[in-house]
């Protein structure tokens, strides 16, 4: 690409950081019990306000992470609006306490509604007090983050019977692709700038890579996203299961640990097996844009929307082979990124309102003009924004130096 | 209609009634551990051999209907299959004997996957067992769907604890809607030709139905699904909800029951309110069919799938429509059948591999080639084309009794 083309996606991504930040800043806070409101219809107006856990770790986690390393969003509104919603989280997340089970969903006022045996919600949790204790430079809330996080490994690698699930007969153990990724990610939050941290999860680390990892079947042809705990595939549609904007996700995070590693065989594994092949099956050849899910078989999926288009998998596809070229410079992974980004410029953003629509029709179609909701909230496509922004800068910097040298 | 159109959908029906028979008939049998495959693929093909409880007790319930009350099925083979899901059912829903909590689904040879907190694998237990009681003419069947039926009851109006949900304090209590419809469904079931029975659940008849009409809210203009205990309307996307295919159902369900009680203000009821003004506003003027969800503010309802035309909505209103005008004689309602029928019959209908799709985008192209799967079995398509049968048999009896007259 030229300079120009990386200056004109450079200062495309910019401004639409700024508004998709901006809707966020207008619509989302609730002055008077902390925290943030989600569930926004397409203009910011607020038709709910259930607050989910996941969302709120989310968000505080993206104002905190824009406060720290953008400058120009060192602004104090940010960080009180983090602040605020840490505070909420701490007060009202753990259903609890001194358990560190977290509730899915909160009312407006912090009392939980409901609770999922899983771990998810407790993750954001980490994620957002982690960053925020890093913008204000205040050491409880990563005292928090880290308490929450050895609770999360335990349930995960010794004893989930806190989680709630019933151990049943039928049930066949497996691993669940998102469990690894997330926990890979966290480690990647916490272990930032941070040596004692760094060799702390430096085994957790390396652990959650090869699960992902295990998730390559059919020969490296397929990530799948259920497997057993040995890596073996699983029977029925749980074992055929694949979501490609998962997998490209699953890619840049191993990236970034291969990164780290300098492991130069997983960078080129995350790059074929994760990005391009997902890409390759999930990109729909008729009308654009990456199915929400697929079978490895060619099988109908059951999920209802398995053919829509989500916000997402795009989102994480433009991280992923942006991040992906700068580290290979293969020009296939800067088409890659062109052809998604245009994608979802065109289909997701709304010029007229701010941020992005989250759910298409197949052909590209809105097909819920909701702007925030029960899994869409300030938190995938600010951080695609800004981590492209940041990787359009460093090659837009290098490309001048090189025209100048 | 005169008796020529009368006539030919009755033909219709009948054939297609016979074609869908054959479709479960040929595909669904599981010789070796009883109970039926549902995860049937377009051309019946099995993709999953997981057994979900509530399909297996529809499909006990349909067989044993079908063999019981109409001549052409009263086939071995049918109450066979019946016979041998439900000793699939005895000996395998049940999670942990002495308590009737049922399994969500299980594995082919009957161990326990998942466990829903809620009644309804329960229900359809009872439903399935139920019929197969009366289609064998053994009473253990029966007794069995009775105990159940007591510990449904025993759930929903004293206890709730042994489903095994949370007390949580933000949790809003509220009457869904598919409880009372539920219950109003089994007393049906349970007290038909039995004197017995019809009086030990004449109250809880008459309480389930008070408890749908709860559900009327607006002025009488709207009919939602959940509503406080006390029937007042609740906050949120969870109180502005509604399911037209649903109210429908719920219009068919009282009808019934308004027809037994001699209840002609119900009756009134439940072709109003129930009936004409769900189908007004949930018929998509644009492309036809029934949408899923409704938000009745008219915002963006949260569910994915809220434009898609799902097939039972469709199902129900055939029902309700031919059920409402065999006992009214309201021309409009003999349209809305027809409507809704050829639309049904066009878009959901197989005519190459039999039964219906499921599930259809907005413009009705189909979204998922499968014929069965979690929450589609073999139920809603025969059950509307059986009642309808019968219903037009009767009116074209009386018609040729008119025309001789």
């Amino acid at each position: 690409m030229d300079l120009a083309s990386l200056l004109s996606w450079h200062g495309r991504i910019s401004r639409e950081l700024d508004a998709v930040v901006d809707f966020w800043l207008q619509h989302s806070h609730d002055e008077e019990y902390g925290g943030f409101f989600t569930c926004l219809g397409q203009d910011g107006k607020v038709y709910d306000d259930l607050k989910y856990v996941w969302l709120q770790g989310r968000q505080v986690w993206m104002y905190s992470r824009l406060y720290r390393k953008v400058p120009r969003f060192r602004r104090p509104e940010l960080l009180q609006a983090a602040r605020a919603g840490g505070e909420f989280l701490l007060a009202h997340a753990r259903v609890a306490p001194p358990s560190q089970k977290c509730a899915f969903v909160l009312t407006r006022d912090g009392r939980p509604v409901k609770i999922q045996r899983t771990i998810f919600s407790e993750c954001f949790y980490v994620l957002g007090l982690d960053e925020l204790g890093r913008a204000t430079g205040e050491p409880r809330y990563q005292r928090e983050a880290l308490a929450m996080m050895e609770a999360i490994v335990h349930w995960v690698r010794e004893d989930p019977s806190e989680l709630g699930r019933p151990l049943l007969a039928g049930a066949i153990p497996h691993d669940s692709m998102a469990v690894p990724m997330m926990l890979l990610n966290l480690v990647d939050q916490l272990s930032e700038g941070d040596a004692e941290a760094a060799s702390r999860f430096s085994e957790l680390g390396g652990w959650s890579a090869q699960r992902i990892l295990m998730h390559v079947q059919r020969d490296g042809a397929a990530v799948l996203e259920n497997v057993s705990e040995e890596g073996e595939a699983l029977p029925g549609c749980l074992g055929r299961q694949q979501n490609p904007g998962h997998a490209i996700e699953a890619g840049w995070f191993l990236l970034r640990y291969a990164q780290r590693q300098q492991d130069s065989d997983l960078v080129a594994q995350a790059v074929e097996k994760f990005m391009k092949e997902p890409f390759r099956l999930g990109w729909d050849p008729e009308h654009g844009g990456l199915f929400a899910f697929q079978d490895v078989d060619g099988l109908c999926p059951t999920q209802l929307e398995w053919k829509m288009k989500l916000w997402w998998p795009h989102t994480e596809a433009m991280i992923a082979f942006l991040m992906g070229f700068a580290e290979t410079r293969d020009q296939e992974l800067l088409e890659r990124f062109v052809q998604v980004a245009k994608y979802a410029f065109a289909k997701f953003s709304d010029p007229q309102e701010g941020e992005w629509f989250g759910y298409l029709t197949q052909e590209g179609k809105v097909a819920l003009t909701i702007k925030g909701g029960p899994f869409k909230g300030c938190f995938h496509v600010p951080r695609a924004l800004c981590i492209c922004e940041e990787i359009l800068e460093s090659l837009v910097r290098e490309t001048q130096l090189t025209s100048q040298g």
